[in-house]
């Protein structure tokens, strides 16, 4: 009874890319390869890649590896040593004209005498995008803009939106039967995936500077809430949204000292929890003075404590608020292959719309398969709220 | 923050099957594709493919077509004619050895004077199986088995489910947004999906010999449950579950003479009210001492009227129902990209499982985009129940 046009392709089957041409895709296609590797370890900085290709020759490769060391050009720079000059530059976001912790990248271009540079994406803050660009040609460097942009662009948005709301890029993460359900009526949710799903999130927690988490989660499981991997990987720090200050001091959260702890609390949780939990070392925020934390006014908070982005693992109520608040940036929807029945609870817990017109959509969307559990992800579209 | 592996394959990118070399299954695939594409014109029958081949050239195609009239093997060897003496007869099924209402197609293959018979799947009666093929070697006739043969049982599995059990094969076709919900909490529904995957449900409509849904979606929605598509296709009988009789004589199913139609009531539905409908065409069956309508018993009865295969379209309860009570032997869930909220209805409303290990698996998982909709088909596996 099949008629499967546009089939999924199994993993038995892997799908083979159109052979990549020489030209400056092909090199700013490695470029954007560094830069994603590297995510999740520049904090609120932004991802970036660079080659620096001679006479046909890659002599240089770069990536902003670490908030504070230097930008990606510069590593690919000194490799490339005095082959740059003269040399084509591709680089994933325009160089910057700004002193900030590190010199302006446009100089340097200009005092190593390169010959062109090729620029993905422009700088996403509106008031200095393009001043670099300017700098590089105001010194007679050629410079080609657009090249993979829109795959740069995406690269940034956790950066983009950083550097213009001041709040943190949130990625929600969540994982259902087909028929919705995060848990049987009865609680019961290990495991909805398999291993490869699961160790799949792991990589996502890596992959982001914070973890969020509603404070039931930790009564429920106490979990750990850190990146456990074949390899070592990052510890993002964690959040607890714990209106009212419940956390337990024995919690694996607060003892076990992986990663920060910091915890969201309302201006109504009693004070003496607050001093018991910072002894132990743990960070409280006060956010919003009715007896539920202000979620956005944590996201402002967690944005001033420069949290870059967080990867949101909630229950359906914690997920719910985020997304009527439109407070979450992309949603990972993991599918294991079940049917469970029941009254358990669902992904979403909000009041939801009356017209299904109005319904949030997800765009951008791509579908992976985890071993027989599959994962759907996109931007929500807040467009009807 | 993408990692994909196994990506989802976009429908701009088609995925190039591998280069199929001519032998055995070359000309079985032509078989079975023939005998696929007539699957919903043969009612209780099973779809069956044939290609004759001599010297390295086809001379006859054939596929069953409708009950009552030619085997594939017969229409296949009218075509090759003289041509079919010592020819290769490719048949996804085991030629009949039996009177039926057409003489055995083991005795015309070997009046044919074939030289050999290769046989995608025996047949799933296991009180004939290899009969047919013992009949053809005992008259000198080659026969290979077993070429493409999970191919060719899929494709008959609602005729062997019917020859075992006697009962129809159920398919269930149900859409919701990605937070499992079939409908907003005010029960908006139109539309969930794009018209790319309501499209396919009228092919699905035409793929099956009834179609099966509730008093409810009548009584709310008045649908025609025919079958609407660019070409002229089948229009399926329609069942309708209606334990107390409630189908207004006004309504589309019982006014507008395109298909039969079925209702299902409980022993305790109000007899004028039967007889009122049967004065209008309607056929009732009762099935059920209870106040509502038997189900399992209704497949039994609607198996006796030699339905062969059901395309299920209810809303949760009779989904749900149908679940709980094994009825339903493949599943399409239709997946829009939308989160919705609230606590609208979901696909499948039964009272569920405690453990999320007992949940109802799905196997021989496919996934096909339908636009940004998506469709997960597979088989439900009712080992825990």
């Amino acid at each position: 009874m099949e008629l499967n046009t546009n089939r999924y392709v199994p993993p038995e089957l892997r799908v083979a890319e159109v052979p990549q041409g020489l030209g400056d895709d092909y090199y700013m296609r490695l470029a954007l390869q560094m830069a994603e590797a590297a995510v999740g370890q520049t904090e609120i900085n932004p991802n970036v890649g660079c080659v620096v290709v001679k006479e046909g020759r890659i002599v240089g490769l770069g990536a902003h590896l670490q908030r504070g060391m230097a930008h990606a050009e510069v590593h690919a720079l000194n490799m490339a040593g005095e082959q740059a000059r003269d040399a084509t530059v591709y680089v994933t976001l325009e160089p910057c004209s700004h002193h900030g912790r590190t010199p302006p990248c446009a100089d340097r271009l200009i005092r190593e005498r390169v010959a062109r540079v090729v620029v993905a994406a422009t700088d996403p803050n509106p008031q200095v995008a393009g001043r670099g660009i300017a700098r590089l040609r105001e010194h007679g460097i050629a410079v080609t803009t657009g090249v993979l942009e829109h795959e740069a662009r995406r690269l940034i948005e956790p950066f983009a939106k950083y550097m213009s709301t001041g709040r943190p890029y949130v990625t929600l993460k969540t994982a259902s039967t087909l028929d919705g359900k995060i848990a049987s009526a009865t609680g019961d949710s290990k495991w909805i995936t398999g291993e490869s799903a699961r160790a799949f999130v792991h990589t996502l927690r890596h992959r982001h500077h914070a973890i969020m988490a509603g404070i039931g989660t930790v009564l429920e499981d106490d979990p750990q809430l850190n990146t456990r991997l074949p390899v070592p990987g990052l510890h993002p720090v964690r959040i607890i949204v714990d209106s009212q200050l419940r956390l337990p001091p024995s919690s694996r959260v607060v003892q076990d000292r992986s990663a920060r702890t910091v915890v969201l609390a309302s201006d109504q949780a009693p004070a003496e929890k607050q001093a018991e939990l910072e002894r132990l070392g743990v960070e409280v925020l006060r956010c919003g003075e009715g007896p539920r934390v202000d979620l956005a006014k944590a996201m402002d908070a967690l944005g001033r404590m420069e949290i870059g982005s967080i990867l949101l693992e909630g229950g359906g109520r914690l997920n719910g608020s985020m997304l009527e608040q439109q407070l979450i940036d992309y949603i990972y929807l993991f599918f294991a292959p079940k049917l469970i029945g029941g009254n358990g609870p669902g992904s979403f817990d909000f009041s939801g719309f009356a017209r299904m017109h109005d319904a949030i959509r997800l765009e951008q969307l791509t579908c992976t398969a985890f071993g027989t559990d599959f994962c759907i992800s996109g931007k929500p579209i807040y467009g009807n709220l």
